[in-house]
């Protein structure tokens, strides 16, 4: 074992015995924390951004935070609901995209595509911004180097997925769960010290905020309603990540969509409790929270602007600052799992992504390559996509939470009223053909449930439209419009190479003979065989043909040819000045045409090498023959390999890829496990 | 005609009607300027080097600049004399690494190849970062961003190489032969203005050189040779380029031998001439030229310190600006041509670059890629190499001559060396034998001249040693000991796989029977042709496999073959987790060893398309099934192309790209011509 595979089983834990994939499916307990980091990390940072809108106009429009609460409550409840009928309809895992495609046709079905793709990115470049915010709350080292921390967190997370990270349930259950009891315990402890009258008050309490200019006054009823909406919106933020169980059905263990909507119910239940928690906690300990670019409206007790490097924490981090202000582990205890599971959150995107890939690749909307799990190359290029738009956004946007939130939300909640609409036609279509009246009323009430969360996703897309349209909506939807197009056109192209391929009832003309030519440069093993392989291929014409760029050369391979008596004819094809590709080409196209209806079988031996730098040295020739040789018609090209001993490790190295997880196989109920299940299953040959 | 090949025909001239390459033989008078740019170029600097090296012990020792002179040309006589020994006794353009190899052995040869390889790159990095000099001096503007300037100069030459500039005769003709007109007739102007009495002086002649710390009294004996020794060895970088004739040589008109050698003396006359006048010229107007790193030496005639921001230039700048005072075109056209001719000389590099790549390649010693004329990619990256290297050195060195200067030569004086040792002991070796006193009596004088340049370069380099070891050379060393080890080992490597694939006697066993295995996804034109060639091919058994990752696109396609009657049994591989790869493998596999001397033949179908962006929605998984069955002992891959219209497009590119000329053609005698010979000449089929 070398020093590189010691060091890969430390990564990676044990090696896999065998090679084969399983299902490994998800119990209850295992998939909440799996689909859940997305949604639940979102009370990172949703209420922070509601008590900065609300700040716009001083701290005496605090008094409407809890009722913003309730509000993104009330629509996460639809919206939670609504799902709950989706995952019964769409047990596939096809999720918002399949809804929309299958009730709404490809075109809805494209943008609910565009839209979770805008929204991946986005989710990594929110997450790890809010959580290397977190990070310089507890490491006061990182204060002012957010944008390049959050831009190396994005690397690791891209270069583990790269790598192959094994997404495993025991490594999102153990932080999510210790999330869950880090903010509801620390709900459950703030309630009680409220309870017994000692709430403390955060470090921020004591301060003052200036409203903004232009919102000093008393405000006019339309600019507060504006203002309530921006902040309304802003909380939505807590809603992004809720659709994922919709796409990870098949991983549930049985009954498998029963088990996803009681997951997606709890869900639910913990990200409403966890936020209005926070909320109403924030403001009963004096919150003072603005926007990060205005710390200037911030004015001490005195009336004094801040002093300068004043640093604004979080507001989980102010609540548990306050409430552990004695028990420093467990302010520290909740700001990492907050942070931890910022990051969990960011991965969930990276595991998404290649699931999303791969259903658009089956419709003809992504390469067809990240249709099939062999294709390491199309899963790298999506992940290494993935991470450079989220650090694009991270540096464009300073790393700042506040303002990458305006872009978020948007591709979500575009998804979902195209869901929402989708659900309801389904049902509708189904209501046309079903007699059955008990099941014509679970019919009728699930399409009203998804009616109602139509009406509230709808608002909430009007009201994030109106209010970060020019914020920075604008770029998620030109975004959208882009990803929409490119997703068309690569359909269109597969399309038009359909037509041309179809087989039509006169394809069936057979080649009339067989011309082989065998290239050789040296007479040495590889030739040898691809001599024998050509021979047992019993063509009508079977030669081996030689490119002489150096006479003496070519004199010396004729005198071997000949003493070792080969029965097939060489031919000398002369190039003077070194080239070998032409000759060869020249001479496929002379046969080809002395015999139109005839085939020309090219045999090139091929040594088969294991190492990068070995490959450099080896077959470059081989690999440009070949390339060029496919685009002449009437002619197929046969390599013959020949492996050399240094090929094992290659070999060895191609297996480790090929069995390796890839993001987004735990989200599906594929793992690795050690039981190889036989996996040949012959068909009976059909003879005719 | 669209927009792109319009532009094309503008920057490459009009299209190549035929795809030939043809003999192109150089007459002397434009062998000249090809081969000239790199040895007259170093007129442009080699001057003010001794100047500089001279200085530091103040004006006085500027007495000697004419003798530094003299010794430079005297050692530029040798070296001439003994390379119209080589280009006689060795006519095919192997150079110095022929005579090494064939003389002293391989070590020797592949010390002359990293010598040279080390060499060119600094070819390139001196030679424009002397040009940015020049193009500082007539555009002001330039001043200060010679390095900037000088690094773009590098990638502008390496795209023009890269894209495949044509090196023609008369594009080096005409510059070259206006340089030596700017430069002798500049020398003609002064010295008649020195016969009448008017010589002006130049603009740095009023001022005084401080001498460096430690050298400002009377020098000692020993410090004063050293310092003559140190001007002398800059003054030496005017040999470098000399050796370029002899890999020349197959370019030449008949006789090929004889002309080169005449054509080296005409080099040899011109350079020395040209040197001397300028040296002559600078020191009788009076120049006063120190390190650009120690201006603060100068003194205005008042004794005081030059003003800040003071720009010293180059020699021949100053010569020309003083003599062609009242007449600024005269002036500009100096420098322009002297500036355009470093920049003909960086180009040698790249032209001279690929053909030693490929003599080193056919010899085992460099990627066999580069031995042959297809192979784009391997040119490429060397180009990419070299450029890449230059522009680190003159990041790295500020683009100042003077420092860069300092690890040029070592490299051609160790080429030198090694090359008339071999040429003595050539001598010697063709003396034992023969008998003929006419031809013994000239082999002697051969030896004897041969033996006088060695004398000659061997003072040179053990001068260029001990006097630039510690200021840079060493990094040269360094660079051609790395380059010397690389060479080597790649050199083992070859061989040691040519012992592996060795034919025995025993290798000539048939294989019993083929078992041929078509690749099915949909049933359309490309399979039914895959199927088509298979059984034209009449394999023991024919079957077509299909790998299931969706149960109803397979029934699909088992109802389509149903339909059409396909009388080719399909085998259905099931792989539940939509692995591509690894059920065909294992299906290779298991045929395999189900008959160990039998053969799988693989048949895959593949669309040909002609776009960047098409390749990327084709063909990967085929690509990567093909990478990996390679591994498979036993197994033959043969692609089955089956050419969409838009293939054509890319068929077109390939064969733009197959005919360009390339970086060196023209030095070794072959460029593209009209004329298409018959280039497939069969030999007559051996049959036993």
């Amino acid at each position: 074992m070398g020093l590189a595979d010691a060091s890969k089983r430390i990564l990676l834990g044990r090696k896999l015995r065998s090679s084969q994939l399983g299902e490994t499916l998800l119990p209850k307990r295992i998939a909440l924390p799996v689909f859940a980091s997305d949604a639940l990390s979102s009370v990172a940072y949703a209420p922070d951004e509601v008590f900065i809108m609300l700040s716009i106009a001083g701290t005496t429009s605090y008094v409407f935070s809890p009722w913003i609460g309730v509000a993104v409550a009330l629509v996460m409840t639809a919206v939670i609901a609504s799902y709950r009928q989706t995952v019964h309809a769409y047990p596939s895992g096809g999720g918002d995209y399949e809804v929309a495609s299958v009730n709404l046709g490809p075109a809805a079905g494209t943008t609910v595509a565009s839209a979770l793709l805008v929204d991946y990115v986005l989710t990594v470049a929110v997450s790890i911004s809010s959580g290397s915010q977190y990070a310089a709350a507890a490491i006061p080292f990182l204060s002012g180097h957010e944008v390049l921390f959050a831009s190396a967190l994005v690397v690791v997370l891209m270069a583990l997925n790269l790598r192959g990270i094994r997404e495993s349930g025991s490594y999102f259950a153990v932080p999510t769960y210790l999330f869950m009891v880090a903010i509801i315990g620390m709900a459950v402890y703030g309630g009680y010290r409220w309870a017994v009258g000692t709430l403390p008050e955060v470090e921020s309490a004591a301060l003052d905020v200036v409203p903004r200019e232009g919102f000093e006054g008393p405000l006019t009823q339309f600019a507060m309603v504006f203002l309530l909406a921006r902040a309304f919106s802003s909380g939505c933020a807590a809603l992004t990540g809720v659709e994922a169980i919709s796409n990870g059905v098949p991983a549930f263990t049985r009954p498998k969509s029963r088990n996803a909507a009681s997951t997606l119910l709890m869900l639910g239940m913990i990200a409403v409790t966890m936020m209005l928690s926070v909320i109403l906690l924030a403001r009963e300990m004096g919150i003072r929270y603005v926007d990060p670019h205005e710390l200037d409206r911030l004015r001490t007790a005195a009336g004094d602007p801040m002093p300068d490097g004043y640093d604004q924490h979080t507001v989980i981090a102010q609540i548990a600052g306050a409430l552990f202000a004695d028990f420093p582990p467990g302010f520290y205890f909740v700001v990492t799992m907050t942070g931890v599971i910022l990051v969990l959150a960011a991965n969930t995107a990276f595991n998404g992504f290649p699931v999303l890939g791969s259903i658009l690749a089956k419709d003809g909307f992504a390469p067809r390559a990240l249709g099939s799990r062999g294709d390491r190359l199309a899963y790298s290029n999506g992940i290494v996509f993935l991470a450079v738009m989220a650090i694009v956004l991270i540096v464009a946007f300073d790393a700042q939470t506040t303002k990458l939130i305006q872009l978020y939300i948007v591709g979500v909640f575009v998804s979902f009223n195209l869901s929402q609409l989708g659900m309801i036609r389904h049902w509708t279509r189904h209501l046309a053909t079903e007699k059955d009246p008990g099941r014509r009323r679970t019919m009728q009430r699930s399409r009203l449930i998804n009616a109602i969360g139509l009406a509230f996703t709808a608002v909430v897309l009007v009201v994030v439209l109106l209010t970060k349209f020019l914020e920075g909506a604008w770029i998620t939807i030109l975004a959208m419009t882009a990803a929409y197009f490119l997703m068309r056109s690569i359909r269109r192209h597969y399309d038009r190479v359909a037509t041309e391929i179809a087989a039509e009832e006169t394809d069936k003309v057979l080649p009339t003979r067989v011309h082989a030519i065998v290239l050789v440069s040296k007479l040495h093993k590889p030739t040898l065989r691809a001599l024998a392989y050509a021979k047992a291929s019993r063509p009508n014409v079977l030669e081996a043909v030689c490119v002489s760029t150096d006479p003496a050369e070519t004199d010396r391979l004729l005198a071997a040819w000949d003493e070792r008596r080969i029965d097939v004819p060489l031919k000398v094809l002369y190039s003077p000045y070194r080239e070998l590709i032409k000759p060869i080409v020249d001479y496929a196209v002379e046969i080809r045409q002395a015999n139109p209806r005839g085939v020309v079988a090219v045999y090139i031996p091929e040594y088969v090498v294991g190492r990068w730098w070995e490959q450099l040295l080896h077959n470059q020739s081989a690999l440009r023959l070949k390339g060029r040789l496919l685009f002449t018609p009437g002619v197929m090209v046969t390599s013959v390999p020949f492996q050399l001993q240094s090929s094992a490790v290659a070999l060895e190295r191609e297996d480790r890829q090929l069995t390796r997880v890839r993001p987004g196989d735990l989200r599906r109920g594929r793992v690795t496990s050690e039981e190889a299940p036989d996996r040949v299953r012959p068909r009976s040959p059909r003879q005719r």
